[in-house]
């Protein structure tokens, strides 16, 4: 299992904050949980200021699970990086992508809608409340996980119909929000985890980090697979 | 349209309080809101004291649409109306299911689950979200609905995969529950909508009457439909 | 009911036998089967060659539905009739994606996939099989409608998962494909029927025409619909 | 993983070509397939002859994965046994649902509809085609599967909503089916897969076997699953 944890990294640079809060950066963070809880897994960190964002395509043809933070920083995703991940993740690489990623380039890309949502920043507890069960990446994961303080992302949500909703968030002003989703695209398989803003120590949480650990998992790619292709078969030609 | 409003009945008889909020019964009020948004909807009511339950087979083959609230009685609906019932819904005939109904036999047979689910009798305040606002269910409806006192159902709720979740609600408690969730099975067209306690005024609630007039109109069978049968056909019998 | 049908209208002009199947274009026939069937709508169309396409912003804030038919020229489609489209799906407009425009960029830009697929055209008979009875598109529609002659298109269809599969088809050299798929994408109801190639006279197909009228009918905009935006709401907003 | 193949076992004991097909019965040739392809597994057979079915209550609290094959006797299966079952798949045990078992009680019992569809016995080719790639049950097997001669089953299958569509096949005379679909119900994982009449060799086919393989491996338990049964929290119970 080869994972690559993205970040744009921008909130850690700018604001003492969040530098304190995330002192090797959210990717930082979120690499080390993955490290505790996937053992024998290979992974690598990248962010915006990497030459090509970090994600060359050798770097990419390496990376089965790619997980994807960004907020302030996403029109200055290049578009050919953007391009080639979405390649990838049609060809079968698993994709997370996290929190205010919503609006990443590559998650509207996927979606195909404008995957806005209601937002209240006020360090609200959230209580994220599994629904699939049976979901893989529910797996040992507390019913509810409770998040002292993060921000509010509530409903509309506007994002097709998830393959599977996995987790639906309560926030303490009332508001609900689609938390845990998957969706297929391709033959790559993708989550979206809403819980982890900059501002709120959220990734160090042991459940999110389990989360995390178990879309990996699910998210891997099946072997061999490439990005779908037209073909152009002669009748019978699947009879010997 | 011809709409059925079943209920049991039973809380309104034993319990003065429940039928000093309902004077009409559940079921009456349930009526009285259809009337008001249906106007050309032939509408009646039947309870489980009325003879066969007050859903004789003439009466379901001329039911369109028939809604159902139960809650202490279920074990004493009769289990030939329940398949009858359940007859015509697989041939066609909507069902809304009510709340506490989740238990019925009826509801039970036609989703295979055990339906349980958590609750606490709190007079919480229930906010109901639209999650699905292009369904039919959800048009002119107030997003939160707010409904100040009600009992609590939350997650998990043991049923399948539903067709479309259309509400989501959180309560105070911070609990979850998917509180407005549509089926198929067979030609029939099922919603269940949990908001609706006994103890409260729910069925006067202007917005929960639109939920449920607009739940009817889409509950709705299609022309000529009826319960699907096995059949033989010839090769090429498509063919003329 | 305002309906706009497109077409990139070039088979027409340069290949006589497409001409002389469809001598006032593709989406002529279009046009002419849901005027014999929805007489009460406001019917036009609109082809590649037209200033913007046929398609300027008073247009589209005039259309309800939009039917798409493409194949040749997707690449010849400004980038900025796409988004416009785009926007106005998300916003609540309807769109019928029909055969070969599975391959357009309005539609690939929706899915987020490759949109891939097998093909072979070798006049096989094509059978649309209803597989969800209770969907209005099927309403009224042949099981199966039978196609004489036809492009065969197989899977694997690379498209995300629909909301609604409610026509699967088999070809005489044994494919199979999800011939009829629905979504929704923002506040937009989204319809892909694969039948009508520009070699065959599919338009004229009484069924077929069904199936196009029916889907115009369950693509009509709910009232009022706007694309989604961000909010930023306060606590308790909610409550007067 | 502890499996159990359950067969009514009475087309060989009274059909002489059954019994020549199958000479360890339908049960043994499909545990054979299993053990070549699972070599941890333990396996074990049951049929209606035995005692209890062969399904007492030991052999289900330790069976994780059961198999279901009938035809003729499915009413000869007691209610007890079926109840029995029903259970412990709501707790979490998989099944695997094969061929003319759609008509079982069990099946039925747990989707809710009539569970037909239309046949044809004939001989028939089929191909059975993977339209969700990335699915465990269809990896490692081939597009299309063949099967040179098999009972024809189409559509309408009158099902409830899959969860995930992983099959599709289509027949010489053209039908097609939806031939491998699963299901949650409760916390158990149900897979139906279509292929399997007592009149052809159809279990002994490799590919056949890999997908039942397949299927066994996916519905597999969540650890320490139970049946889902009600709660009545109080309030934050979830807070320490």
């Amino acid at each position: 299992m080869r994972i690559t944890v993205w970040n744009e990294g921008v909130h850690e640079q700018v604001d003492a904050q969040v530098a304190a809060i995330y002192p090797t950066g959210i990717h930082g963070a979120i690499a080390e949980g993955l490290g505790e809880l996937l053992t024998s897994a290979t992974i690598r960190t990248a962010t915006l200021d990497d030459p090509e964002h970090g994600l060359s395509a050798e770097v990419l043809a390496q990376t089965d699970v790619l997980l994807w933070w960004g907020h302030v920083a996403h029109d200055r995703v290049s578009d050919e990086v953007v391009q080639r991940v979405r390649d990838r993740v049609l060809g079968g690489m698993g994709l997370i992508v996290l929190h205010s990623a919503h609006f990443s380039k590559i998650f509207r890309t996927l979606m195909g809608t404008t995957c806005s949502l209601a937002w209240r920043n006020d360090a609200e507890r959230e209580l994220v409340w599994t629904v699939k069960p049976t979901h893989p990446i529910a797996r040992g994961v507390g019913h509810p996980i409770v998040i002292d303080h993060q921000e509010m992302y509530g409903e509309f949500f506007d994002i097709p119909e998830p393959d599977d909703l996995v987790f639906i968030s309560s926030f303490a002003g009332g508001e609900v929000f689609r938390s845990g989703v998957t969706f297929t695209r391709g033959l790559g398989r993708i989550f979206y985890f809403s819980p982890g803003d900059q501002e709120y120590p959220v990734y160090f949480h042991p459940q999110v980090r389990r989360v995390l650990a178990n879309a990996v998992e699910w998210a891997r790619p099946v072997d061999g697979a490439t990005i779908p292709d037209v073909t152009n078969p002669a009748t019978n030609w699947f009879s010997p």
